[in-house]
C-alpha cells in the first residue's frame, strides 16, 4: 500500500463519490454521464492507482472549462464490420467515451465471438483495467489500451514521442479471482514519479533520462526536457521491447481510429496547448472483448485458469518473498480495504480539491 | 550483425534450402509440408534470428525420430465462431501447423473484419514474426504468439514456470516497409545466452537468476536450475510487467486452446521427457489477423503509418546513435544482406549439421 506520510487524510468512498458526482453535474455534465465518469474515475482510487483517480479531477475540470471537453458529446460508431468498429468520442470525457466503446466491443463479441473497437476524438479515460474488466461478467476476456501525452523517449531518442501507453488484460477464472494485468509500457508509470516528487526522493536508475539522453535519478527531470524510458530501462535490458509495446498501443489506439498519435497527442494539462498541426482527432483508445466460449466451453476454460493461477501463486519463492503475485491481486485487496476503511488522500491533493470546492461554492 | 568468429562458414540460402528440404522429405514429411517447414525455418536464418533457424533442425529431427512429432497430422478446426477458431495441430510440426492456423485467422478476417485462432497440440513454430507477417499482403495487421518450454521464473519465483513466450505484431505501411515487432517477453531471449556460451562471455546483470533466485551473470546458469528473467529485470524496473506479458501469451496460446501451459509445456529437447501429468495437448500458439479497412480505408491508414514511421525514425537521437530503430528494420536489412551474401553458420552448428548429414547418408 502506498502511503503519503503525515499529510494524508482519509475519506470514505461515498464522500469522494458525492463530491465528484456533484461537481461534474454542476459544470454541466448530464446526470447519467456524471455517474459513469465518477465510477470510472474513483475506481482508480479504490484500486490504489492514486495518480489516475480524484487527484486528476481538477485537471479534467480545467480542460472542461477551457472548452477542450465537449459537454454534450454524440458518441457514435463511424465505421464497423461484424467484429470491429471505430467509435468517435466527439471530444467527450474519456471516462464516459471509453466504457461506451467497450460496450460496443462486448456487444460485437456476443454476436461473432470477438469485438474490437478503436476510438478517436477522446480524452484521458482513467485506468485501463476498469474498461478491460467490464468484459469479465460476460465470461469474456477484456483488453484495453490508450495512448497519452508524449512523455516517453523511444530507445536512442532524446525526443518524447510516446505516452506511457498502458495495456490492460482481464481474464476470468472460476473460483479464483480474475487475472487482471494493467501496466504502463514504461519502466515506471508517471504516477510513481509523482510519489517520489512528493516525498522528495530520488528515482532508481533506469526510469528517467535527461534531455540529452543521459541517465537521471531526478524525479523532476521531465520538467527540464527529460523523458520516461520504455519498459526494459536500456537497450541491453530490452528497452527496445518496451518501445515496441508503446508503439503497438499508439498505432492500435490512434492510427487505426484516426486519432492523434506519437508526439501529436494533445496534452492532458490545460496550460499546454494542443499541437498546432494535429494528425487526427483527440486521443485514441483500443478495446477488445473475446468470448471465452468462442474458443472452448467457458467452465472448462475457467477451471484451467484456476489451475494456472493456483500453480503460479503457490510457486516456490525467493527467500523473503511470501508468494508470486498474480496480476490483479494487489489492486483487488486494495479495493476491499479502501471500500471498508476509506481512501487516504495526499495533503496536496486535499488542498487542490478544497480549492476546487471553494471555486464552485461547495465543500470538500 | 551477429558474427561467430573464425569458426563460421557461409552458406547460400539455396544450399540451406536444399539440405533442409531434402532431409525433411527423407524422414517422411510430405513434400508440400516439407517445403513450408523449410521456408518457415530458414526465414529465421535470413532475418538474423540464428537460434531459431537451421541450428534447430537436428532438434526437430530428433523429436521426429522419438515419435514426438506426428508425420501425417490432420490439422483441423475443432471449434469456431465467425471471428474465432481453435485449431488442433494433431502433434504435427509447428512450422507447418502455425502458418495453416494463421491462414484460418486471415480467412476469418476477410469475412468479418478480424480472425483469432488459438492452437493446441502443436510444437515449436520457428519465429513468431514469420506468421504475423503473413497478414501484411492482405492489408491486415498480423499478431502471433506462442508458449514454450519453461525457462523463465516469474517475479519472486525460483521455479521456472513460463517460456520466453514471444509476441510478434506486423503492421503494413504504404511506401515505408512494415512495422514488425517480434520479441521474447524476457529481458533477453535464450538465443542470446547461447551466443554468450559460444563466446565464453558473461551475461549482463538482470538477464538470469540462480536456482535460489540470486542474480547471476553465468550464461550456463540454466543448466544448474537457474532461470531467465521476465522483461524488466527486477521488480523495481518492472519485471512484474514482463511476467504479465509472458502470462498473457501463455493463457491466450494454451488455456484458450486446450494446450499445455506454464510448467506443463513439453520441452523442445528430445532427451527430456514431457511432464507425466499434462494439462492439455502439446504446446499452444495464438494468432490474430485484423483487416485494416475494418477500421478505416487501407490507404489512409497506411499513409498515416508512413508518417508515424518517418517521425520516429528521424527523431533527434542521443549523441552517438544514428537513428531510432523502427521495429523490423534490422531484420529486413539482414534478410536482404543474407539473401545476397549468404548465411554465416557457427562452427558448432556446421559440425552438428555434418553429423546429421552423415547419419542420413547425405552431405552438408
Amino acid at each position: 500500500m502506498i502511503t503519503f506520510g503525515p499529510m494524508e487524510s482519509v475519506y470514505s468512498y461515498q464522500q469522494l463519490w458525492d463530491f465528484t458526482f456533484g461537481l461534474l453535474k454542476q459544470i454541466g455534465c448530464p446526470e447519467a454521464e456524471a455517474e459513469l465518469a465518477t465510477k470510472v474515475l474513483l475506481n482508480a482510487d479504490l484500486r490504489g492507482i492514486d495518480s489516475h483517480g480524484i487527484a486528476r479531477l481538477s485537471g479534467y475540470i480545467r480542460l472542461w472549462e477551457a472548452k477542450r471537453i465537449n459537454e454534450r458529446p454524440n458518441v457514435q460508431i463511424v465505421h464497423e464490420t461484424h467484429s470491429t468498429a471505430v467509435v468517435d468520442g466527439d471530444g467527450g470525457l474519456g471516462l464516459v467515451v471509453a466504457p461506451k466503446a467497450m460496450e460496443v466491443a462486448i456487444s460485437k463479441a456476443q454476436k461473432c465471438g470477438t469485438g474490437w473497437v478503436s476510438v478517436r476524438n477522446s480524452n484521458h479515460f482513467g485506468i485501463a483495467g476498469y474498461h478491460a474488466m467490464m468484459a469479465l461478467e460476460f465470461d469474456m476476456i477484456g483488453i484495453a489500451m490508450t495512448n497519452a501525452s508524449p512523455l516517453v523517449a523511444p530507445t536512442f531518442s532524446v525526443e518524447r514521442l510516446l505516452g506511457t501507453n498502458p495495456i490492460a488484460v482481464a481474464i476470468p477464472a472460476l473460483h479464483q479471482p480474475p487475472f487482471v494485468a494493467d501496466f504502463a509500457t514504461t519502466t515506471a508509470a508517471n504516477g510513481k514519479l509523482e510519489i517520489l516528487q512528493r516525498k522528495n526522493q530520488d528515482a532508481p536508475e533506469g526510469w528517467i533520462q535527461k534531455k540529452d539522453g543521459a541517465t537521471s535519478t531526478n524525479p523532476h527531470e521531465l520538467k527540464d526536457g527529460g523523458a520516461l524510458i520504455p519498459l526494459g530501462s536500456d537497450r541491453e535490458h530490452g528497452s527496445h521491447k518496451g518501445f515496441c509495446l508503446g508503439a503497438w498501443v499508439d498505432i492500435f489506439s490512434a492510427v487505426l481510429s484516426g486519432a492523434n498519435y506519437g508526439p501529436w497527442v494533445p496534452p492532458f494539462v490545460s496550460f499546454l496547448a494542443p499541437p498546432a498541426d494535429p494528425v487526427g482527432l483527440g486521443i485514441g483508445h483500443f478495446f477488445g472483448a473475446m468470448r471465452v466460449d468462442a474458443f472452448r466451453p467457458a467452465r472448462e476454460f475457467k477451471e484451467h485458469m484456476d489451475n494456472w493461477i493456483n500453480r503460479f501463486r503457490n510457486a516456490e519463492t525467493i527467500r523473503g518473498q511470501e508468494k508470486v503475485i498474480i496480476p490483479g491481486d494487489p489492486e483487488r485487496e486494495m479495493e476491499h480495504d479502501r471500500m471498508t476503511n476509506g481512501i487516504p488522500l495526499n495533503g496536496k491533493v486535499v488542498e487542490d480539491l478544497k480549492a476546487l470546492a471553494a471555486r464552485f461554492n461547495t465543500t470538500f
